[in-house]
């Protein structure tokens, strides 16, 4: 018999509980022995819940109860999160976690202490929701060489950019409509500013690339500046516009963004559309895979957790094949070196001007232009190039142009 | 220190003895022991290879010899293969293999002796070359409840398909084209018949539903029959037509078909071209994910066939979660009482006699008609209707419409 104790029941832990025990008999043939989820920790009463008797409010219950063995962290955020993980590893259990911000944060302790342990910490949730993605590229990498990953991470940016696109939206129209339609939270800024996706970047590179990469080394931006001027000139150009997190090696460095970038229409990542992710992996011998579906929800996420939690209890040992290892200095390219064609939309000024500084640009159009409005696609330059560049021009935009497919 | 087997030199076996001794140090990591390619079994003599003291010719030496626990069988076929893989399950080694066609036809026998003998039968190479698909949805199994799986599961009629339909080009003259390029074998027989994809449906259909479902069990229609004609029709409705292989759960009997099908543009699988296949898998809590790749090729299938390798080394004990059962009678429903709606091409004939019959119809248009061609889409009816009613037509092609998605 193997016992569960779920932390938090809120919109994925009520999910867990709801898909283990319809799943239950299947999930006991999978494990070969008896399940049972033995605890839910919430501060909240659930009196309506067909669970009552197993709420209990005080983590000292299940962290000093020896029959716990794997204990399902889906409180989010990091201030009880990390205690709770981590006082669950130090006891000998195993955790499962859909939390990325503690992931892209924390990872690489938790990972040592679960190491050292011999316990397992998963987070199969943490990227993707119910898109299976850890754990393939973690048998990936057993055999083959990851080059790069690139995805869109986050459901509720993809879906304002894919309105706006679609229906020549302005940003805050289509963020009211996506709030209303509880596709985006009432304080969105975690999606929009690029964070979310940031911190799942942070996870898919410390995995493939095997040394942490915390979310304070990212240059991120959001999708606030997007106008539908800009998806315009996308339109016109032959792409759309995309919130991509991406990374890759460069030697033995990485080169890591999150950025809304310009995604010409071949590109495999440019019809991913509505609150839809996908993720795009190059590796040396399978070549582009792309994983895609939908990215959040109770119950996607729900039954990653619920996979993590069997696995967990069918490990017999740490199986954990992850990063433990800080980055060393220099690891991470500068922002500044990182080279892309980019998109720029300036006013004030013409083409005669522009490429005097740029030499060769393509320009683009779109329909009501201002008078000296002047937006066009430059060679590639890096970031730091870019930013002396324009240093005199009034610029109201600029954004990457994807290139990594 | 585990020792492997390679059965077959040819173009998998080549590429994963070349994959494995450019990865040794990490897999080897991976696994927490040494690894060593022992013994490369083929008919042939390789003087200029750098393996030369490996190469035999007598299966008994690899069977009889207690260090080798792990074969890979990259043979192909059903000759050699099944005696080669049975007697190694039976002699306790692990074995793993890229060949559909054997776990197609004997999966069950083999997953019940692998059981037996507590030890393991891994074919990720088998289905989607070097895109991770069964073992993410074993995974998915454990925790899920999966619906219906669809794919493009054959990489040279994708492309033909691709090229007929972007080019406007004819079946004969694109395969011409495809075997010149390497795309198509000089007996594309199995591909064009459908038999390919038939074979990975059902593997997969096997798998997620714990049944074995035999090739013979499966309707199978192939691609020789689709004319540029067809693709102009498909591309007025909207949509394109591809191989799809697909199989449901319905109640608790299978639904399974090979066949060209009418793909409308909005589906996940209409934008999948050339060489490269893709996977939906729609599941209760997961909703729909798609996995999509390059499904064939030396290092695609290599990478999967090492993965594999490297996963029966760290099992210990059997981890197959798979079927080991037939199936009922009567559990694969009838082809004839599928229901679809479906694309009719005739010729003499006219809109009042095809709607006497019919009833509504969707009427499809091209350029430079025959007089007297008619062209259409039915509403849904079963296969076993539609042969009725069409007996009195003169009708060039039938395609069902995919609607899946």
């Amino acid at each position: 018999m193997s016992k569960i104790a779920i932390l938090g029941f809120g919109t994925v832990g009520s999910g867990t509980v709801e898909v283990f025990y319809k799943n239950k008999a299947k999930a006991e043939k999978s494990t070969g022995g008896e399940l049972e989820i033995k605890y839910i920790l919430d501060l909240r009463d659930f009196p309506e819940s067909p669970y009552t008797d197993k709420f209990i409010k005080d983590f000292e219950v299940i962290v000093n109860d020896p029959e716990v063995t794997v204990v399902a962290e889906l409180i989010g955020g990091n201030t009880f999160a990390y205690d709770f993980v981590k006082r669950s590893l130090e006891a000998g259990k195993s955790v499962v976690t859909s939390n990325k911000e503690l992931v892209a944060t924390k990872g690489a302790e938790l990972l040592k202490i679960a190491k050292e342990k011999n316990v397992n910490f998963f987070f199969e949730a943490s990227v993707g929701g119910g898109i299976p993605i850890i754990r393939p590229l973690q048998l990936c990498l057993m055999s083959d060489e990851i080059i790069s990953v690139a995805g869109i991470l986050n459901g509720t940016t993809n879906y304002i950019l894919t309105k706006m696109f679609k229906e020549g939206a302005e940003y805050k129209d289509v963020l009211a409509k996506a709030q209303e339609l509880g596709y985006a939270e009432r304080n969105p800024e975690a999606d929009v500013s690029g964070d979310d996706s940031c911190r799942k970047i942070c996870i898919l590179a410390s995995l493939v690339f095997g040394k942490h990469v915390y979310p304070e080394d990212v240059y991120t931006a959001g999708i606030k500046s997007i106008t539908k001027e800009d998806a315009e000139y996308a339109e016109n150009w032959g792409g759309v516009i995309k919130l991509i997190a991406s990374t890759r090696k460069v030697n033995q460095r990485t080169e890591i963004i999150v950025s809304p970038f310009f995604v010409p229409d071949e590109s495999q990542l440019s019809g991913v559309d509505d609150v839809y992710n996908a993720i795009l992996v190059k590796s040396e011998a399978a070549g582009e895979v792309v994983f895609y579906g939908k990215g959040a929800g109770k119950y996607p996420s729900a039954s990653a957790v619920l996979a993590d939690i069997l696995n967990a209890v069918k490990a017999g040992g740490n199986k954990n094949l992850i990063w433990e290892e800080e980055h060393p200095t220099d690891y991470i390219i500068d922002y500044k070196e990182q080279k892309h064609k980019f998109y720029l939309r300036s006013v004030r000024t013409d083409s005669i001007r522009i490429e005097k500084i740029f030499g060769h640009v393509e320009t683009l159009t779109r329909s009501n232009m201002f008078e000296k409005e002047f937006a066009f696609i430059t060679e590639e330059i890096s970031f730091g190039e870019l930013e002396e560049k324009i240093s005199e021009l009034n610029i109201i935009n600029i954004i990457p142009v994807f290139d990594l497919n």
